[in-house]
């Protein structure tokens, strides 16, 4: 037989499985938290007509995008999930109830130059709040407390969900009359952490063309900080100049008010005037996390309200409100620093049971009855050496193995043995899966800090 | 804007969110049950190499695969997660603890005629033992248990294992000296169920040139039927003869002995000697699935012991046993057979929280502290009318709407409504949760019979 060398397309991530459970154990952590507020599981095809992927277009994308022909059909493959939820949203919407709040935990595409750490293929995993015609500002003070549980869900405290407004941008942008070059400075001072005041500064007038005041005065206004009471009452200063301005005060307010009764601490959020997302999509409350003790990772859950989700595909105004998480950049980044919690359990089963006797149905019934309990059991089949067996569970790091002989099965017990600490007692098998599942109970935190 | 009509490519199956929410429950069984037989969950790339995906060739595969160009590299999806898991197995190789066991559940992709009930993206959900130069039999035993125990958590019971050996079918050809048409004879008895046994032996004559006696013989062979114990005593008549045959009424046997220890009831177990899987690439005990009431769709769960998994990419022998799941399909045929159980809930939240109060805070508050216990909650935000409330509650089925207005306040409960029965008591909110929770517990099966 002709032999093909194996491997993986680079840029694609293929995780060995003790990797693949910790990354699994993260996806079940966002399963959970997005359902407890509501979300409803969404699967949307991975291919699409290329057409409606493209509608908006624009360069990066066209250039990244997966397309092909099959027979006479134009497919691409999608490049984020919001595109497929704005066509899934305005081809159904006379089947859906509105407010539609969606969570999807799917793999993009996008074909980026190869580079260290950059995916092709990747998770992201989204939530959205979409409206029909209205969608009322408490939404956008509801994202905060889902991301919140996300990240101590992960394990996490060290972690700072950051929020600002669009409509304080436009509306102080206005206040100078800078309107028309609102977008081109949001992602100009969007770049501030990476390159500094002073460049920016020089950005904002040598490329979009304004004064020196000008740009004094908006280096000043987004250098306004403090708690989130100092930062709101310093925006008060502005208020009765622009109606635009004045209403992304009284929503920031909305959000910030509510944050006590969302549990949220005011240690894991901040008002901060300089989030202001690239795109110019957003129109509302705007949102970034990032992790206190690892800020070169950047935002690691981003997103905003935006007014018009499906203008593409539909004339309906569908107002929306959502973030995003890329989960295998977040993943990658967090394992090549070592963030992945060792301790971890992350063998496939909880249990190896090893028959020692020529007939393995005694074993088979305690497998089954302790899979019965609850414990994830593998039943290791194979005639090997008891040492083999014993070096095969330490290779999958089961935390527990379970022998079974002629004295065990005569006396009506099983032994189980504590792999990590090597302790060895004989139990009834009822008995043996309450000792395995309470010894499984304390599993810490998915991430460390 | 130029609008662009939104539309699902054909053959994309797209779910409204009460179906893919019991879609989602078939995955969450299928991930518990392979869970807990101690399989570890793999996640490869949809897209590899295309020379990879093809190593194989052959003629359908060639044609439906979906193949496409980006930059000079020449990509392919899977068109199913065996190649995958074939690749995965030899190019992670030392990475690997032997026996591995992993489950797959991702969408493959095949560009199929478009065809109503024929998929082009559909999920596979997969599981396989592949063991390093050896594998013991009784991993091919425990297979039946794992499919029983899915089946049953799917909530059916009239269902049916059959299992057969294909050392019994190519030990018996050889003793008719037809080993070199065993391919050929298999993929034809295969046909039996849908052509009938005339039409069989005419194609055995006709097409594989056995002679009338050879396929009598034939016919009467995989005729032999009754309970486990009655074909095996049948098959004894036929030992000796061939070392083959021998070995896989030997293994046959070993799969039988141990049901009862696995828990499986003779009743969802039959050895049927008409299974032969059409694939060559099976060696011997072989699966199929039928559900009692409905043969018409054909066998929902398939597979079988094979000996070379990846002999394409390594030299290394690696035998195996897998079933795979045509999960797309399967929920397909069910929902279009009205078999999908109408009353399981598929709302996307336990209850809806209204609050009746201008200041949302008390609202939230309970929220929260319904999440906290448990309750998939979601927060309704908008401003309506009361009646605008309950129809939205009504038309996303939320079994409890859960209000909040001053009167409840002052009293320190809120009022929970039960949808279903119009039932409304006054709780305190972790009583309320704890109402919720156990009004919840009753789901019955996904699937009805």
């Amino acid at each position: 037989m002709e032999r093909i060398t194996p491997r993986t397309l680079s840029g694609f991530m293929e995780l060995l499985p003790q990797k693949q459970a910790k990354l699994e154990k993260m996806m079940s952590v966002l399963r959970d938290t997005y359902s407890l507020y509501g979300f409803a599981p969404l699967d949307t095809p991975a291919i699409e007509d290329a057409k409606i992927l493209l509608a908006k277009g624009g360069g990066e994308t066209e250039k990244q995008i997966y397309r092909f022909q099959k027979g006479d059909s134009d497919l691409a493959l999608r490049f984020d999930l919001t595109v497929p939820l704005a066509k899934y949203v305005a081809l159904h919407y006379n089947d859906l109830a509105f407010p539609f709040r969606r969570y999807q935990i799917s793999k993009v595409y996008r074909g980026e130059r190869a580079q260290r750490g950059r995916f092709r293929e990747f998770y992201q995993a989204d939530i959205d709040i979409i409206g029909d015609g209205k969608l009322d500002v408490l939404n956008e003070a509801e994202i905060p407390a889902i991301i919140y549980q996300v990240f101590r869900g992960f394990g996490l405290t060290r972690f700072q969900i950051r929020v600002n407004n669009r409509k304080i941008l436009n509306g102080f942008y206005a206040m100078l009359g800078l309107t028309e070059q609102s977008g081109e400075i949001m992602r100009t001072v969007d770049k501030l952490d990476k390159i500094g005041a002073e460049k920016v500064s020089k950005l904002l007038t040598e490329n979009c063309g304004l004064t020196d005041e000008q740009a004094g005065e908006i280096l000043r206004f987004i250098a306004i900080s403090g708690t989130n009471s100092q930062v709101l009452s310093a925006l008060e200063g502005y208020l009765g100049k622009n109606e635009m301005f004045d209403q992304g005060v009284t929503e920031l307010r909305q959000v910030t008010d509510n944050l006590a009764a969302f549990g949220v601490p005011e240690a894991n959020f901040a008002v901060d005037l300089t989030i202001a997302r690239g795109l110019d999509y957003y129109t509302g409350t705007v949102y970034e996390t990032t992790l206190l003790d690892h800020p070169e990772i950047g935002s690691v859950c981003s997103g905003g309200r935006y007014d018009n989700l499906a203008g593409y595909y539909t004339d309906k105004m569908l107002p929306g409100v959502g973030i995003s998480i890329g989960l295998t950049r977040l993943f990658y980044v967090l394992d090549e620093q070592g963030l992945l919690n060792p301790q971890l359990p992350s063998a496939p089963a909880d249990a190896l049971v090893l028959p020692m006797t020529d007939d393995p149905a005694p074993a088979i019934a305690l497998a089954q009855s302790l899979r019965s309990a609850g414990v994830r059991v593998q039943l290791y089949a194979e005639k090997k050496k008891f040492k083999q067996k014993m070096s095969y569970a330490d290779k999958l790091a089961v935390p527990y193995a379970v022998l079974l002989g002629e004295d065990e099965i005569a006396e009506g017990v099983c032994s189980v043995k504590n792999m990590t600490t090597g302790e060895q007692i004989k139990l009834p098998a009822d008995q043996a899966a309450q000792h395995i599942l309470s010894g499984l109970a304390a599993t810490g935190p998915i991430i460390l800090e």
